[in-house]
């Protein structure tokens, strides 16, 4: 039951003043996240469904290659963190309890399933393993920017596997390959997924999940059967500067192709870690032999906060968000036009009711307020369908309908006929979009 | 699909040495749960099942009171905490990022949800609203203790309510009141709401859940008609002590009637605060005549992890954990006892493709081991009905079912008949059951 009349929905006409990204505006114009400090985020009600659905796409898609879910925990004794080596790193939060003991708030969790698995995994029978968890992690950004594009705190996903040897990695990476491209073809984004750096994780090879748009703080670099993170680009032996002097950018060429440069989102990573956590943290494994061994790592990581900035970079237009069906907040904005106690409202609320009845997410726009002011807060929203009831639809006997993406009017359906009709008119609208 | 033979459930013939709490020594012998640090706990896959039905439940009946799920972040501004007089707070852990500014991480939620509330709400006509999340709270605890009874990181459900004056937040409160007595029942606990103190708080009125159970850290009292708090009950002017002298320890009597004093866990806890948050927080709204007015507002919270724990302290017997139906990890736990490529072992995977194939949630014991080993696992880890295929079932064309709960053995279920007289033979079994 959501009425908007009793659901915090807090749409502004005006974005607020630091703002650039158009994500940032029209989240926060929306009523879909509101700030609380420096790179410290809330999602409201509207976004936090959006958030979810792109979790439970993740969730599914982990579980169905086997992957199991799991809670560790944030704050985390700093010794795990010195044994890696990564103690130092800029961006870890460090505070001690009211003992004065060293504890760190981890911004991903390799060290802490590492210790885990070093204590339970005991032979080559326990592997290969994946592991994941939601969690939030803790960042201390120097420069948060953009909304919940960088942020100091965030949810992520991030699994973990566990394997006898490279040739098992291998396996287990292609395994994450196949899940993470079918959840980002899932969310209706456009994608890249692109060779990267290791970075800070250290290990064997990475790739990265790019979602092109203005807002991107990454670069990827496209050529005909080329993609890669623009750094790892600049560095292949085949790829050449053509320039024409200062005045212009530089221009690339891989081979006699010309490399397009595209600013992107980092939307998810993959890591081949090999032994960089297992062997300072003594996760090993017997093996048939009775050998004690080194466990293979890879990690794993996706933001779903980022993944559902970038849907609002990808599809906004003027007027507002345009979500992909997959993480629309709600199916349906159902707008009543009529003032209470009037026919046109009681047919809408019928409507409501039909569509509650039968398993439709939809959003009541049963407000007292200027059609304007309806229309407007439901094309910021960006739900894919807007059905409309107002007197005009008791003498057409239409409910009126919006597709949000472009903005067509298409055919009216059926006002007070069969509820079974109505419900099934709306599921073949819902299925033809994208 | 689980298959314990690539599933982590790292079972324990030990319990760990400073283990006193039942709870505490069987998760961690199940395999459910494992220490990182001084009251810092993972949940791995098969208690993370546990709490995640936990959270499903509550979920459910915040939703069916037209609570809003939301998330609100665990690291905040120190100077919202200041503002409510809550920054010297002993257990609020406090750090600084990396320019030096004063961060804490939430407890609770009342400051950031208030900050919200009063950027947000403009006017009557936005209350009433109830806001929930399940995030992590971080507790600078002097002494964890007891698993994951007392910890430094959990997950809470809280919710807030806001309402335009004391009869709303009246009605607020007993609507919560509603919901978490059909929660507490949900679970299969024992339980009592009594009477309770506001602590740190604040505000007008307080009400806990208790689990009565020997490893509960609070003392509820009572008496027919009566339940309280035991720090409330002794403030109480129709209490008195009766005494024979120091040998003993005291008694008390509520007019003529026996007070029994009960050890228990606090699971839930809800408190009228009134305007304690909102007065500091410049949470107002405009009522009808223009005039600006505070919000009246309740908080209420919930802790899955000890309603785990608590379940585990009620119903566990010498053998392990018997999770009430409501909170097992699996439905079923089927046993194979016979080797790879033998007939019994066939029969028993086919067995396992139908409840899967049905939706029943199944754990497939098809590990090599001992059948000694196998059953062993099975009732410490409490799944409610255990199902086994060994050679003497071929015989018998029976499948074995043991009931967790009494470790009763039940009528056994016709083995490789019909698919669906199977599945509903497993359903009707399922709904007898505590």
């Amino acid at each position: 039951m959501t009425r908007l009349s009793n659901y915090l929905l807090p749409t502004e006409k005006q974005a607020p003043a630091d703002a650039e990204a158009i994500s940032h505006k029209l989240m926060v114009r929306a009523g879909l996240i509101r700030q609380m400090g420096a790179g410290m985020w809330t999602w409201l009600p509207a976004g936090w469904r959006v958030h979810q659905r792109v979790v439970a796409i993740i969730r599914q898609e982990l579980d169905g290659i086997g992957a199991q879910e799991m809670l560790m925990p944030v704050l985390q004794p700093a010794e795990l963190w010195r044994k890696t080596g990564r103690l130092d790193i800029d961006e870890l939060f460090k505070l001690q309890d009211r003992k004065g003991s060293e504890m760190v708030l981890a911004m991903t969790h390799e060290e802490a399933v590492t210790f885990h698995v070093a204590q339970t995994v005991r032979s080559y029978r326990d592997l290969p393993l994946i592991l994941y968890h939601f969690q939030v992690k803790e960042r201390d950004e120097p420069r948060p920017r953009a909304g919940v594009l960088r942020t100091r705190e965030f949810v992520m996903k991030d699994s973990y596997s566990f394997d006898r040897d490279r040739a098992g990695l291998e396996e287990n990476y292609a395994l994450h390959i196949g899940a993470y491209d079918r959840i980002m073809a899932r969310t209706g984004l456009r994608f890249y997924r692109v060779e990267s750096d290791v970075g800070m994780m250290g290990g064997l090879g990475a790739d990265e999940y790019m979602a092109p748009c203005p807002a991107g703080e990454d670069q990827v670099a496209l050529a005909p059967g080329y993609a890669a993170n623009v750094e790892v680009a600049l560095r292949h032996p085949d790829i050449r500067e053509v320039g024409d002097g200062d005045a212009h950018p530089p221009r690339y060429m891989l081979g006699d192709q010309v490399l397009t440069i595209e600013p992107a989102i980092e939307i998810g990573n993959i890591f081949k870690l090999g032994t960089r956590y297992s062997e300072p943290l003594g996760a090993n494994f017997l093996d048939e032999a009775g050998n004690e061994q080194p466990i293979w790592m890879g990690s794993y990581g996706i933001g779903p906060a980022r993944i559902v900035a970038a849907a609002v970079e990808q599809f906004a237009d003027e007027y507002g968000i345009s979500w992909p069906r997959a993480l629309a907040p709600f199916a349906v904005h159902l707008i009543a036009l009529g003032k209470p106690d009037t026919p046109e409202r009681e047919a809408c609320d019928g409507v409501y009711e039909t569509l509650r009845a039968g398993g439709v997410e939809v959003l009541y726009d049963d407000r007292e307020g200027q059609p304007g002011e309806k229309f407007a807060d439901a094309e910021l929203l960006g739900c894919p369908l807007r059905l409309t009831v107002g007197r005009k639809s008791l003498e057409s006997g239409e409910i009126e309908v919006q597709l949000r993406r472009g903005r067509q009017q298409a055919a009216g359906l059926a006002l007070g006929g069969d509820p079974e009709a109505l419900l099934r008119a709306v599921d073949e609208l819902w299925r033809s979009l994208p």
